[in-house]
């Protein structure tokens, strides 16, 4: 049976499977979910198991658990380990999803719900694409599975986790499906990642809230100076403006950057797409090049003083942001999170006190395209697709590709099927159907090609 | 008897019933709090009633309504107004309560709740003094009472209510509690209010929320853009930058300034009380001065993308902030805003669009020293606390005042009881018994001095 006609005759069943993983709100950055993140590993080891992985278990980590399950059908043969993460983004602001976020749906051929692409959608591609090469008895090589519960924050007990399990998982590379395709016409890999530190930060003016009559006007607001502080990181020109922040930054080549902005890219749609009338950035960089290869400084959260319905006149004693930076290779995590503090510290003005908090980093990665198994993924693709898969750099952050290669010596390959306007990380989060059965069916096709190509 | 012995007797059933008003969570800015709107106001109409007021009536005002009673013993006799109201600021955030805000409590002798101060307690001063007044036959002139439910949230159906009621309303002087005094042994009497002018606005980015790694850098982030837009209010000297903003401020003379700042104040106190290492704002006043003399900008509340536990690497599609400016004689609410709202909007980059929305506003006021009710209200002080009470201006806006003078032709004493440091609109807002008792006693002098100072 070709990998084709069984996607076509178990469709139905593989998306009822996924609905019923999308039920369970595994939400990792929020503690009140702590059951529900046991379930969702239950359910995925159960998966595996059903579809024929062997020594499947649920690894605690200290954290929320690592699924692991293999099947090594000769030890003499390569070995390709799949991760890949069951936990998803919080669905806040709930109220803007069109259908409650643990709650799948099917609309216009895709499943809404949040994690149905990152990346529940597509773990159960593999899972699948594995059951697929057992019943149909074309495995080609030995596989290891990797599921972990921590992507979205900040994956902090993946790395011991690995350095306790090296030769349970020794293998030849690394297979990741949590990013996108430029098109479902124009398919394409991933060769490059950016990093990520990500902070929160408080500013506290008085120890108490104050009414800003009696006091406005004498007293420093703590909204006010967090407003001004997070301005002054960026230049006029959006230049991020932390001592440092730009020195280990690589600097592509005038061929490197015209051949990066060859891919597909149209800025009306664009904007048309966002709904924005203009796009935003640094100065002298286009789109790609901007969430490509440029690192990037991020408001994703700020909070403080009374947010009810009508009007208070407070002016309160704390203020707080999340703020996060895009790394691109060859910064550091760690050594930008501690220029941003030391300068974030050094600008408070004396009638505040600042503390910074860092939340999780990963490193900006690149990943070679020069390689057997990038050449098997893009063979696989151009099968699966009529299609030559376009390298591009994306803009998102798996910290843990660095971590792989800095523990287990293995280089990844970065064959997402999502698409951008997948929503994720947003309300009404989907996956395209197209997308989520593509994957099924061009994920045995890597095995074959990883396997022929290796002998 | 006398008023002191009269308060001595009674002060326990004095504090306990107050208490039964303050566990009335009676926040007007809040929907929810409709029903008990309607409790606190009902509490009131009883409470006027059982001192011996006549007519007494819930108006309907179309919002929250006015509690309305009166006493006339004699036609041809003087009559005082006493405004207050009975709706309070909302408790947030209620966790740093440490009693819950609407469960008082006495420590230290001083109530704890909600309202304690502002301004149901100096609210409830009044009726029993006039309770007392009436129980010793000595009123000495008629009185009317209007306790407003709409105060903390802009008194916006106020004006309409005093049109239609005007021939109601006749009298001779308002006389207002719901300012403070310097200390319990520096008795002041405000004689300015600030004015102000509030607003929420909301910037809005993409149309909907963005994943920071895939778009951050080349989409305008709303927060990051507020953020801009709030800074940019203030240069480097804390003046607000609003275009036309200053005309109409009333500049002081050297002496006018001179006589301000011998008001008792200490900068070393002033920052310890408040937990701050300094103090902030215009450059070229005094502390004195930025809160009595100067209009300012400030937040009271801003939000925007996620605020949960955890990281969430979100590009948002909106941030919010809630915006107010204080006003000094001679500018105009309704000016300050437009000024406000067309700076806002012409600032915002091309990337975002801005909505500006005015909540409430209310006029500065400057009350007359030289009347005979100003001076009835300094020797009652001065009897009561042994010691004259000292002009002061205060920082905070009650913009009824100038309504009363628009629409009554009347001008109004403000003789407030409460202490800068009792956390009005604050996390633990208190009321010291000492000053809720020390009005119930000058209350009547004041009833006293005005009648026979008037005759």
């Amino acid at each position: 049976m070709q990998t084709k006609d069984y996607v076509s005759a178990n469709k139905d069943r593989f998306v009822a499977e996924l609905i019923e993983l999308l039920k369970i709100p595994s939400v990792s950055a929020d503690s009140k979910h702590k059951a529900d993140m046991i379930r969702a590993a239950e359910y995925v080891k159960q998966a595996l198991e059903k579809a024929g992985a062997d020594k499947v278990e649920i690894c605690d980590t200290g954290g929320h658990p690592i699924v692991y399950g293999e099947k090594i059908i000769d030890p003499k043969l390569k070995t390709v380990l799949v991760y890949g993460h069951y936990d998803v983004q919080p669905p806040d602001p709930v109220h803007l999803w069109t259908s409650p976020p643990f709650e799948p749906v099917i609309k216009d051929e895709k499943i809404y719900a949040r994690g149905s692409c990152d990346d529940k959608g597509q773990v159960y591609m593999h899972i699948k694409a594995f059951e697929l090469m057992m019943q149909t008895n074309t495995l080609p090589c030995n596989v290891k599975f990797m599921i972990e519960g921590e992507e979205e924050v900040g994956s902090s007990n993946l790395g011991t986790w690995i350095r306790n399990n090296k030769d349970r998982l020794k293998g030849d590379v690394i297979l990741i499906s949590d990013t996108s395709i430029i098109a479902n016409d124009t398919p394409s890999i991933d060769v490059g990642l950016r990093g990520l530190s990500y902070v929160e930060v408080e500013v506290t003016g008085p120890d108490h809230d104050l009414h800003s009559g009696v006091y406005g006007g004498a007293v420093g607001n703590p909204i006010q100076i967090l407003c001004e502080m997070i301005t002054k990181m960026k230049d006029k020109d959006n230049h991020i403006t932390i001592p440092g922040f730009y020195d280990d930054v690589l600097v592509l080549s005038e061929q490197d950057r015209a051949e990066l902005n060859k891919a597909p890219f149209d800025l009306t749609d664009y904007k048309k797409d966002l709904g924005i009338a203009d796009v935003h950035g640094e100065t002298g960089y286009t789109v790609l090049e901007r969430t490509g290869i440029r690192p990037t400084f991020e408001a994703n959260g700020i909070w403080g003083g009374y947010t009810g319905e009508g009007a208070k006149t407070v002016l309160p004693s704390k203020a707080y942001a999340k703020l996060s930076m895009r790394l691109v290779p060859n910064q550091s995590s760690d050594k930008i999170t501690e220029l941003f503090k030391n300068y974030f510290e050094s600008m408070a003005p004396k009638s505040v006190t600042v503390k910074v908090t860092p939340h999780h980093g990963g490193e900006p990665v690149v990943t070679p395209t020069d390689s057997v198994a990038f050449k098997a993924a893009s063979k696989a693709m151009e099968e699966a697709f009529g299609k030559k898969p376009i390298p591009t750099r994306g803009g998102g952050s798996i910290p843990i590709v660095a971590l792989f290669e800095k523990e287990l010596g293995l280089k990844s390959v970065l064959m997402g099927f999502g698409l951008d306007s997948d929503l994720i990380h947003s309300p009404n989060e989907h996956f395209g159907i197209f997308n989520f059965l593509k994957g099924i069916e061009t994920i045995p096709l890597f095995f074959r090609y990883y396997a022929e190509m290796s002998k």
